[in-house]
């Protein structure tokens, strides 16, 4: 199996990709393509290139994070993005994973590889490590902004295979993102999505609210791409406000040695805050496209990179996309 | 100044109520009337009936939590919530403070009390304790779930008059919930709100991501009420999860006396969880109607009702629906 990676994608590209990619390699067995610069990746990746699994696809351009997706592909055939992408249509890699922009990323996989058939739209379905217990997944997280009803009985659909093989649940719970429990609250897309997903034979259990999330009441919580987006990042920006915790834990363990320390990880803190963190998970992956790709976080350094690459490696394995291929869609 | 209180709204209806109504009347010197069962009401204020400041507005029915909205208004013309938006209608209070069914507060004030002219939507606008240095608003946090861009400029107004007179700023940052920074970025709702908002004379300082919010890039964030409701709850439910710090701040502080307690809050954590908890801040303004409407969050408190009663006093004090009424709307 051969992953590509994006190695100019992501604020902290190319060091920490590089230094994921040569930690993915040993940790998973995987083999990885590097998409980059030659001259410059042969200078990082050193001498790790005379071992197996680690390899330079050369892209000589590179997207940039804000630039404009249409425009950028268009204007660059070269770019580690383009590149990555069409490694998957010519079958020379399995799985492609980028942390860079991430418009470029879905308009090259939707005009390169194209989605699945019977799907009206891709959704990028995302994994909250808020519980310890098990992460929950929300999809959409990014790809749709605006969204008709059917579309989210689809990302319901693509989100129950994806939990089912990614996170091991054989019925998992399907919730809609509301504003209220009942049936009747929600806008009129949710109102109207409800009203479909009852007629369908997954296990959907009702509308969730917000503070509902973080209590795992669901397995999948399905939403339009602008909300899936602005709970994320807003979990998210809650979780950089709690990094702090780990400076107290560390206080507090140099202070009193490892008493503190042992205190704020029994009741479970010091995990909630790695678990709520980029820089440890990262990986989204876009489902209902012709290909496994992964997108992980802009702000990604080695650690995240890595697992990024090994949900990429899971994919592949339990061949998620020839399920979602053999799935008929309402 | 009077202030009425729905003594039977609310989880912790009557007795939480009863002893936030009866604090705050000791803490702020107003005047409370409690609406509800005069019998029921009479036991639980007890002694403090005699000192001045707290009075029994008697309202012989409840609406539940769970109810229909339009329904209850209707079949319930003597329950608490009706009772007490008509005490503003004839000048009996200056505000109503309700922990109750927000469907029907917001039902019986657009009934009875009406819209401000030229406003085309009433919003929520609620204030989030998330950063110890000074809260933001968010409007609106949920009394429109559909929302047309002209609804959303009309907000950032009555956002702009509330943050100017509530927070003390001169020139509050007003900005746009989306999932992008770039004006292109959002859906078809922002991207035409973040045109019109350009166009206004507010301090429109363009779109913000979810994880700004935490970082308090501006001072209003300005969204659709589905968007807002959503926000809130998240942040909420993380609250409750993070709730536990307090457990971790006692647990060492009596292991290691005083020292423990005095790290955590050292770096802010004990203010910021305090701060997260609806059990503490509990009061969001109904802002575009013919009255002060306070609505506390249905899980509040004795504190919280407090403060929402301080609250209530505050917007009184200030004359904000006056303020409002003399705005010109775009």
């Amino acid at each position: 199996m051969i992953i590509a990676v994006d190695a100019t994608g992501g604020e902290y590209a190319p060091h920490e990709i590089v230094k994921g990619a040569i930690k993915a390699a040993q940790e998973y067995k995987v083999d990885i393509a590097l998409v980059g610069k030659k001259s410059i990746l042969h200078v990082l990746a050193g001498r790790h290139l005379n071992k197996p699994g680690l390899n330079i696809v050369e892209a000589s351009q590179t997207i940039e994070l804000g630039e404009s997706p249409l425009n950028a592909i268009r204007n660059k055939p070269d770019s580690s993005i383009v590149v990555g992408i069409n490694m998957i249509k010519n079958g020379t890699a399995s799985a492609f994973v980028s942390a860079g922009n991430s418009g470029a990323v879905v308009g090259a996989t939707l005009l390169n590889l194209g989605k699945v058939k019977g799907l009206q739209r891709p959704a990028l379905g995302s994994l909250l490590h808020i519980n310890a217990a098990a992460p929950i997944l929300l999809i959409d997280a990014g790809a749709n902004a605006d969204c008709r009803p059917s579309f989210l009985v689809q990302f319901a659909q693509l989100g129950t295979i994806y939990a089912k093989e990614i996170l091991g649940i054989s019925s998992p719970r399907v919730g809609l993102l509301s504003n209220g429990e009942e049936e009747t609250k929600g806008n009129r897309l949710t109102q109207e999505s409800h009203k479909l997903l009852r007629k369908t034979n997954l296990n959907f259990v009702g509308n969730l609210e917000g503070q509902d999330i973080p209590k795992r009441t669901v397995d999948i919580v399905v939403t339009d791409g602008f909300t899936g987006n602005i709970v994320i990042k807003t979990l998210e920006g809650l979780g950089d406000t709690f990094i702090n915790l780990r400076q107290v834990g560390q206080l507090i363990s140099s202070a009193y040695h490892l008493h503190g320390r042992a205190l704020l990880y029994d009741v479970g803190l010091g995990s909630l805050v790695k678990r709520m963190d980029y820089r440890e998970y990262g990986g989204s992956c876009l489902l209902g496209v012709n290909g496994n790709v992964i997108m992980a976080h802009g702000r990604s350094q080695s650690r995240a990179i890595k697992n990024a690459i090994g949900l990429a490696k899971q994919i592949v394995e339990r061949g998620i996309l020839q399920i979602i291929r053999e799935e008929s869609y309402e």
